[in-house]
């Protein structure tokens, strides 16, 4: 059974501030509580606030400093920031990663901080389905910037990290990482590209690699966005003004180019699909209890229907 | 647009053992081409023969060694076998992996072996709705004999070796496949587990340790099948004999216990499921050309409406 859940009164105390509550509605959204529903619509008119940023990167690259970095940059501006970590490559490993994050953090006692990492409890495209719930319950609970935080450069990382409004992609010079990016689509996904570690022998090949594969990809009109290569050496805060003013620039440009309402209307249609399957997918499983998909199946096992014919079956005792 | 087809010769083609017509029937089913339908029809009545037998383990274990020289054995006994290799971790390795079948094969020229990899296509969950219609492609063509080759011990390793009658799992001494077996839920999948390069050191280890896991996750009732460790050295051949033993005697206790049927009705249902959530997915995409989703969308992200709601609209209007 489903513990009963207060949403009103958890909603109020997550919009004043309480880490716990916070916490609390992020549980829900991961254990997929059937109390959500009840919670994003008490959230909706408090939504719409926060920019999500999307950090991404092969490991090794200094991804946690890099935020560090930029959290201690937007608690300067007075921002209230979110760091969401999501791990899609390993249902086991978001624990570790939270405690990375702890780790490395200097803004764990921070209050206007709130730091959570997700697991993606080995459910196939689960991150994808969860990921913007928790990022709602983040902007509505008040923060002004979320740090979406992925690991890697695979098919789900690329997925989850296409939730930003703004994407980060972090490289370190003679990882290789220009290859593998292109492999994995990041190219496409990234709007702002931070070769970290720029200290390190080889950052100039890394950068000009980089800007290199960002021109042979390019299909733009004019006017179009231009992803920037910008270097750093976030252990000694070098170069991290740089990006903060990368991002500016790219948040000016999406406002004045329509394009952040474009993406957020994207996604907001992605999620609404996702939340439609699983209510379907729910109603499939209750025809399925009821024997009713079975007894197709054991005719396709048979021979003697076809499994888009059973299909067809299925979707009419649907609709 | 996609290509005529003219489905009753290929089907025709695919039964009288041409390789070229299950080449191409096998395309239609990794393109998702609109054909199916009309192919899974025509094949239905020759389906339910072919027993699949998945074969899955980290790379290095010598999954191919091990799949040639059980290829050679169900030929010794006259059988004609299809090899269907997929990778599930990878987008791009689909040719790689074939590269390597046909490298190691002493079966490219017989043409009652047929051997095949399938590419994910960067499709999240692609191979699980991809593999099971492939699989029917080899059964309708006459196969009597099906190895679905995976490769890794990830969640959709798991699920693609799941397709299977009977699942092999193979490790080899001193790789710590024990532990990863156990995390990834192979321990659950594995029929027979086959510890292959057994004349190296710490054969008898793995043993003992796959046999203490195996002890450890039984929930058995009297009866139930008890999954056996086989030691080989494929590349010599040694073992061979006592897996194919092994996979009888696997096959005989799913007959004897209504096991086999049991399986292969969860597995349609499976499909029609998949098939049918597909159907949906199309139609909501209807919707989306035709701008509904992307109504709900805006109002989602001016806060005028939850995702939920929204969710509830659409399922309603497909409904």
């Amino acid at each position: 059974m489903a513990r009963a859940v207060d949403v009103p009164a958890l909603v109020e105390a997550a919009r004043a501030g309480s880490p716990r509550a916070v916490a609390r509605l992020i549980s829900l959204v991961e254990n997929a509580h059937p109390a959500l529903r009840q919670v994003m619509a008490a959230l909706a008119p408090h939504t719409g606030n926060a920019h999500v940023l999307g950090i991404t990167g092969s490991p090794g690259v200094g991804k946690s400093t890099c935020t560090n970095a930029l959290v201690s940059a937007f608690r300067e501006r007075g921002k209230r920031v979110g760091i969401l970590a999501v791990d899609p490559s390993s249902p086991f490993s978001g624990g570790a990663l939270l405690g990375d994050r702890i780790r490395m953090s200097d803004h764990v006692l921070d209050p206007d901080v709130y730091i959570r990492s997700m697991a993606s409890r080995g459910h196939l495209g689960g991150l994808s389905w969860s990921t913007p719930q928790a990022l709602r319950v983040l902007d509505g609970a008040g923060c002004d910037v979320i740090l979406l935080e992925t690991v890697g450069v695979g098919q789900s990382e690329v997925e989850v990290a296409g939730l930003a409004d703004t994407t980060l992609v972090l490289l370190a010079p003679g990882m290789g990482d220009g290859v593998q990016a292109a492999k994995a689509g990041i190219l496409e996904i990234g709007d702002v590209f931070v070769v970290n570690k720029a200290d390190r022998e080889g950052a100039d090949v890394t950068v000009r690699d980089i800007r290199h594969m960002i021109s042979l990809g390019e299909r733009r009109a004019a006017g179009d966005w231009r992803p920037p290569v910008v270097k750093t050496v976030a252990a000694k805060g070098e170069g991290v003004d740089e990006v903060m003013e990368a991002i500016d620039k790219h948040v000016a440009w999406m406002q004045e180019h329509g394009v952040l309402r474009e993406r957020r209307v994207k996604r907001a249609g992605d999620e609404i699909e996702a939340i439609a399957i699983r209510a379907l997918r729910s109603r499939m499983g209750d025809l399925r209890q009821g024997k009713g998909v079975d007894d197709l199946a054991e005719q396709v096992v048979d021979g003697r229907t076809d499994p888009y014919a059973a299909a067809d079956t299925v979707v009419d005792a649907l609709t």
